[in-house]
């Protein structure tokens, strides 16, 4: 295991150490679990209680915190210690990371069409499958087992998790009778700069248009993108989201794990979607939006939803009540 | 890109063209964004304010439509533009494919049991496994990355897009004490003909039977089939469904997305769920199905979420209210 | 088709015989589709009926039922009959398995990294990866196309089904202006012994320390696992579940289809939680736990989920018809 000094964190990250530059560093921990050889961070004043009980070798605190973080030992002040810290772990991974050798940045079990253009930086990784037309950018990484189909596109420094498929034809299909005949999808997916894709993760091709995951966007695992919905810049998804067809959310969202939102909705930029949350109209301003039915112990949870079933004819009962007592 | 007379459409397609037949068309679009080298439909007359708008070359419109289409400039009438539609797709994508070249039907990379059974006319592709005693029939494509396990089915037609799991085992333990033990799924699937499965969607096998696709059923994205399950002919799911083990779904059924069917029940032919509803008992009668907590800003969520809690306490006051009034 | 003697299938697995030895069986089936040539079996009282009525070649059942059993034929009796049966579907896995033949254990498509560590008895399907330092225990089953990132680690006799992806990056993200600034991953999975994983499940790496997934674990198809997760041992959950960052879930919990457990929380042991629930808090105390949004047909769910929309001020009137009425 690797140890780094304080001070040549603080020589990559900036921010100011108040405290002994030598003490040295193995390891990331939370403030309850650190050690004297851990680093660990203070971001919600609400847990400051922990700051003076936490063992760790070094807190990154803002400037609000620097005298109690000082009184407890080392510290790193810095005006935003959440991202000070994610900047760290992005070091500590440099730091530590498996020297890659001389693999070829396209792995050799990667199915790549010869009509495919992949960045001279980009890295292609196990068993991908790469089609024609589809275009990769600079320094974007694909994991293991992605596929990216024809003509889709994905844009610089993206990173794209295992088991993605980016690209399958959106679900349209014409009733005719009792059958129904397909509409061949004859749009493709773009997706730009700065956007992260969790594992299992599938984005549609449009019918006639692209579906389009705008630059910063940041999808969990287990989400399904419909076809020609437009996702707006630095959007983030957590997992198991579905975005049906046609669907377009503004720049700056957030969509709770497991919401499920309805096709040819528009949702404004800055609209946050609590988990589990059926969004089934437009949503034209932003705020915190939210419909989950509230858990329960099963035995109640019976009883007021039997009780739900008859809540109109409950209102009606009320109504009657108020009438007749005004004579 | 290329382009194609109205009148070479017309004699693929059918349909009766207003115009003239040497306009050239090189796209197909939605009215509102359509130039005059798209091709375009009506199917919906709420959308008839669209059609005078467009800059459309050719508009596909309905005999009732055909009046307003022909004032507008060229249009094609037929019974049913949104059929139609679906059929000039098919035959967009064929005029305008990649050449297929020499690709072999079962791409090298595909690793195919040589006990499996793959017809001659059917299209495997990159890093599949088709796993012993598996089949799959006439005109079948596999996109790249499906899994198709033991003895399991697939029809003619069919067409499974990547990272589909056809065939994994169902899920049954058997509880022992505090821990559980395995329940071999000795069944398969079996897989009609004519069925689209969508991107990263699992088909578990059979219990001691088979689960059951049958003939013209489109499953979309992320959806999971439990053991034993039996789907009708020609129903569709929308992604993101989940449907429990040994459920047993009717003919011209559709479901939306996100929505969960409980184990071991039955839907009767031609019902329809809503997106994000959970079956929780069988549906013997057709029609629509709904049960989603209604959308809120926060705020009034939480006020509403909280009174719910107390629906059958307050039914119970509205039933004393009653009482006391009738002396 | 192979078929074993009533005999034979008491001296594997035990119970006490009741009728011939000689009594041939060729395959499992349910009591109402059972032939002569099936063996059945009957746990569930309430199925008592069907018992009578089964053209099973034999049927296992408890002491209870034995009288019952022996005068409708031959029978098996043990004391759990359902358990008996999951152990009965194992042994006719290894009598009708095919032969495995001389296949490597590790399969010569499988993408093994030189430092990842296999136990000399897995099995490594088609087309996994299996990255640096990761390591699989002693006869451990991966399927095809099964990811395990670095350094995560699989215990002895788990199966994981095909499309799996364990350690893909935690979704961690410190916001940075409109902006999302990654943090890196820096923990790992560890997997227990005796786990199921089921297809396209994922299970995400931990930011800091490892997400956890304790022995005898079971896990449906399509489950998302955040970063940080623990999950108690013999904990198991249906298909589409999804687990948000940081929920510690207690051992004998079961999670049914399609729940949404929210991040931070923590679950007690033998917690129960009702399929499509969303666990919005943690749970302190065993039991059954649901949170479900009645089905109905769609117009009186829209009737009352109008009125659902006011409850709160419907809970004031009834406030005020009680105030007014107590003079």
């Amino acid at each position: 295991m690797s140890s780094h000094s304080l001070s040549s964190l603080v020589l990559n990250l900036g921010g100011e150490l108040i405290g002994p530059g030598d003490v040295m560093i193995s390891g990331l921990a939370p403030l309850e679990s650190a050690t004297a050889q851990d680093i660990s961070f203070l971001s919600n004043p609400k847990y400051q209680q922990q700051l003076s009980l936490s063992r760790a070798g070094c807190v990154i605190v803002s400037p609000a915190m620097a005298a109690d973080g000082a009184r407890r030992g080392p510290c790193i002040v810095t005006p935003n210690p959440y991202l000070y810290f994610a900047r760290l772990t992005q070091l500590w991974r440099q730091l530590t990371a498996r020297p890659i050798g001389n693999e070829p940045l396209v792995h050799p079990s990667a199915v790549v069409h010869p009509e495919a253009h992949i960045a001279a930086t980009a890295r292609i990784g196990p068993l991908c499958v790469i089609e024609a037309g589809a275009r990769v950018g600079e320094h974007t990484i694909l994991k293991s087992r992605v596929t990216v189909g024809e003509d889709c596109q994905i844009g610089d420094r993206c990173i794209v998790h295992s088991g993605v498929v980016i690209g399958a034809d959106g679900f349209g299909f014409a009733p005719d009778g009792a059958r129904w005949e397909k509409i061949e999808q004859l749009g493709a997916v773009r997706i730009g700069n700065d956007v992260e894709i969790g594992a299992n993760t599938c984005i549609d091709r449009g019918a006639l248009q692209d579906t389009v995951i705008e630059d910063g966007v940041k999808l969990d695992n287990l989400i399904q993108i419909g076809h020609n919905v437009r996702i707006g810049a630095h959007t983030a998804m957590a997992g198991c989201v579905g975005v049906a067809g046609s669907a377009t959310i503004g720049s700056g969202c957030t969509v709770g794990g497991g919401a499920i939102i309805l096709g040819h909705l528009s949702l404004a930029p800055g609209v946050h979607v609590s988990a589990a949350t059926v969004v089934s109209k437009s949503i034209h301003k932003p705020g915190q939006y939210t419909g989950i039915f509230p858990l329960d112990e099963n035995a109640n949870w019976e009883r007021n939803a039997a009780s739900l079933k008859q809540l109109h004819s409950l209102r009606d009962r009320i109504k009657t009540l108020e009438k007749e007592k005004k004579p």
